[in-house]
């Protein structure tokens, strides 16, 4: 095993400390934010810092920095109240990723890169018509994170909407059917394939 | 596609609507949590809720629940400072899955598993020998996420160990070479295959 200090990682040259810290976390998840600003263009801004926060209700979080190409995403969801998590398939990994750059906000990155918007009734965030996964979700809590400036933003599920064979009775959504994508540092994309499905666990002593 | 709304959500069944909830973030990572408690007996817990914070310093989050098996990994977090993240491989998610499990906190879950305690000099908690690919952190804040009482556990990054041949020079960290496990709900586990590694994305307007 290598052993690389905290010492070494304030040592690494800026580009490779970006993709080690971003590389901690192991397989990480990636979905398509998408809101509105106050001027009606839709936003569009991958984020892999999405996660689970409690199921009733139904509540996720991710992680915001308030310098960076995700800041037309956090002050749209201030002002609009909410925002869209839309899960990628391999054919829209290029278009998602494009999403990333620095367009003026005054740009749609729906119209920058081809993809679709899809509105619903009485939600004002646009969410990506060619994903087969998407969920609406309404601000709860933004939180402040001191260590680092970031803020944890936190959302109410309001709605889901899966491919009609992604979802099985038993709540299960199919990501290896639905070709859902994971991600690893800011660049890297993979899919999945199964591995085990297993009981709850219960102390054997 | 179906639409499921947050009162369809409130109507499921407890356990179907945990696994759809838990499912929401798409693909998750997925590690082991080793701690110590005062005793000196170690601890290890899944958490599939391990995101990135920031790059300099490296610092990495995740979310606890105060009233599930997790409680023995807070309080000894609060108690010592530190813990370790411990990234699987396909030969050990089977033990990984069983560490959910309610053991006692006389009971070590290396010991209930089979799984062997990774010892490092100056650092309290225990690390997973068999994992490849394994993390110290520092306790850097604890914050209380009001809308379900929920608690972000913020770390910084002190020590990682990856096997000699998971690191490249460019900081990328080979989670496909290190066969990396991914997740979604609490009991389904996948393997990853390699689909895009992408160039800095740069505005086309």
């Amino acid at each position: 095993m290598k052993t690389i200090r905290a010492h070494d990682i304030e040592a690494m040259d800026k580009l490779a400390r970006v993709q080690f810290a971003t590389s901690l976390p192991g397989v990480k998840p990636v979905c398509l934010v998408g809101t509105r600003n106050t001027g009606g263009i839709g936003n569009l801004a991958p984020f892999s810092s999405v996660v689970h926060l409690g199921s009733n209700p139904a509540l996720l979080g991710m992680i915001t920095r308030p310098d960076v190409v995700e800041r037309h995403t956090l002050a749209n969801i201030v002002e609009s109240g909410c925002w869209t998590l839309n899960h990628l398939h391999p054919a829209i990994v290029g278009a998602a990723h494009q999403c990333s750059a620095r367009y003026p906000s005054d740009v749609s990155e729906f119209d920058a890169t081809g993809l679709t918007e899809h509105c619903e009734p009485d939600f004002t965030a646009p969410f990506v018509a060619e994903s087969r996964f998407r969920l609406g979700l309404e601000l709860a809590e933004l939180i402040d994170i001191a260590s680092n400036g970031t803020k944890l933003i936190v959302g109410r599920v309001t709605m889901v909407q899966v491919a009609e064979d992604g979802l099985d009775p038993d709540g299960s959504i199919h990501l290896v059917g639905l070709e859902a994508v994971a991600s690893t540092a800011l660049d890297t994309y993979f899919g999945i394939t199964p591995l085990a499905r297993l009981p709850y666990a219960k102390a054997r002593v």
